[in-house]
């Protein structure tokens, strides 16, 4: 299935949605009968800070249950969220998930490099999966999963909030009725310094990659979003100048994209500095961007004609949570699925070679 | 001879001069008996409504005679500026400069690829040379013009504006002092919507390349003087959106540089949209950048600590050219000599064939 996001008929129909549609929905929806259960796999910084959250304040989805390595994270969560004994999990405990009504979505909220074992897994359950960003650190490992929801006849959607974002959704827009012509060129980058050098993030087993896969993706999918194509072929350059730090992945990268209609991407991404958190499309007679285009607030932007963009903040997980909960409701397809996570993996390891090998490959 | 831009000595004492020794010198220094005299060569735009008029303000030059293949300008400077029959040249009679000491330096100023073919000349009629970047369109061409003055015992600079302007240095300083720590990124990019479709700059016979030997050079320039580093690899991308207009160049082009302590450049430039004249440096604590970088006036930027960079606009035609009759009045060198235009024209060869064959180069 190609991703609603970048066809324009779907676009259309998606953006009216999500840009005007939740609230609508919101108002004029009554409350389902049945929320959609939702576990959450993985109870780290985002699980806890971002998405437990989001789930009290989302309109179609409940936190059902939790997978968890950690009994003391079983424990306090247990006693912050009352989750009955029934539903909290291992890894190792996932099968039995199967014969447990209240939860219908589990959400892989693990490093990367873990994604398809749970999310497998949990389609082996009978369970729908919402997984997020990067989907997994290979192509192969993608495709698995993909596989195993299709067998499962499950669904499966990736944890891109930003389709969700009116901002984002808003320079879609311009990009693709073309309100300052037609682009000629993107520059999108996210980076910021990473702190504790013993996190997952920085081991490659765990990561699959640096921060290219982390946040680059963000950079990867504006562009592809804002330009509604595929790129036919990617150069780039890898840097690192702390090598200590950095001895297993990539300190920082810049890469380039051409897309078929001649388009132009630019991406910079890095764990060595902050600052970088913007794209920038131009465009035949004018150029818009945001800046910080990637936030889970504050996300603004400006357009050469001086108008500003600046649509209102919304909690994009519970946006992003409940639409998947419709689709499941609706029985519709997601428009981020598996597939368009898989285009990301496949793209970012082209960059990688291309990294690495210093020749651009074809896509 | 290593260029003085960046090399921290050469630069701590050249910006001295640059951002406080102009004005400084404005105020003390008694006007010289001899103003050095400048011929300009190619009577186009620059020479006519940014040269021309530069040199009227400047301290230690004035126009001496000029070279035009056009008789019709040749009557009309003779006019406006007043200049004698024997210092009005052609191509053809530029060898008879040899016996008209009102003519120090000829500045070229002609289509690029006609660079080297003019300041052999002056060289041989015993003139210095001041040439407009980019310096010529091969490497062969540039060592060329290097070796002629190099044999008449004339110096040869090339027209880099930007190493005396004050908002420019400022950044050199901010980068080589690590105000914000080491640098660890540079982003720079210029690029504009270019007109006339039957210009001189869309023939690549006489451009030698598009965007980025024109304007994209500027942003090239910012990446190695604020690294004052010289780039170890380059990969880029070059695209066109309107195969009629840039049948013969490129229309937009990106690349990147690594340099050798792992800092990571990438850089844009393009003749089919407005909007891009930037660089912005990100180092270890904070960042710092120009937008506008690169006009003739009205340069301006902020750092991450908040403050603002605006020193005040001055000509940077004129303190160009009255460095370089500084030069040639004391005999030293110049901060842009040939050598450091054969730079720059080698590594954006390596960027043209990076980007032809998508693999990356190096330097």
């Amino acid at each position: 299935m190609k991703s609603p996001f970048v066809s324009r008929r779907d676009f259309l129909k998606t953006s009216t949605l999500a840009v005007a549609g939740l609230p609508l929905l919101g108002a004029l929806a009554a409350e389902p009968k049945r929320k959609i259960g939702f576990a959450l796999c993985g109870l780290g910084n985002l699980s806890t800070h971002q998405i437990a959250p989001a789930l009290q304040q989302s309109q179609f989805c409940r936190l059902a249950g939790i997978v968890t390595g950690t009994p003391a994270k079983a424990a306090r969560w247990k006693a912050q969220y009352n989750i009955p004994d029934r539903s909290i999990y291992n890894y190792d405990t996932m099968a039995q998930m199967a014969d447990n009504p209240d939860i219908d979505v589990v959400y892989v909220v693990t490093p990367n490099a873990l994604h398809a074992e749970s999310a497998i897994k949990a389609a082996k359950a009978g369970k729908h999966v919402l997984c997020e960003k990067p989907m997994e650190v290979s192509v192969e490992k993608c495709q698995q999963m993909i596989d195993a929801c299709r067998e499962a006849k499950r669904q499966l959607a990736i944890g891109y909030r930003l389709h969700f974002e009116p901002n984002n959704l808003e320079c879609v827009r311009l990009a693709r009725e073309k309100v300052f012509g037609g682009l000629k060129s993107i520059k999108a980058g996210f980076g910021f310094a990473i702190g504790d050098p013993k996190q997952w993030r920085l081991n490659k087993a765990l990561s699959g990659g640096g921060p290219m896969m982390d946040v680059g993706i963000y950079a990867l999918q504006a562009m592809r979003y804002l330009s509604g194509q595929e790129p036919v072929s990617v150069s780039a350059i890898a840097t690192t100048t702390d090598k200590v730090k950095f001895r297993d992945i990539e300190e920082t990268l810049a890469w380039q994209m051409k897309f078929p209609g001649g388009i132009l991407a630019s991406g910079n991404t890095t764990y060595g500095f902050d600052g970088n958190n913007f794209f920038t499309a131009q465009a035949e007679r004018g150029s818009f961007g945001l800046e910080p285009a990637y936030n889970y607030h504050g996300i603004q932007g400006t357009r050469s004609d001086g108008k500003t963009i600046e649509l209102p903040d919304m909690n994009q997980f519970a946006a992003e949570m409940d639409d998947f909960a419709q689709c499941i409701l609706e029985n519709r397809p997601t428009r981020v699925p598996g597939e368009e996570g898989l285009r990301d993996v496949k793209i970012m390891m082209a960059i990688y070679e291309a990294a690495r090998t210093g020749q651009a490959v074809n896509l």
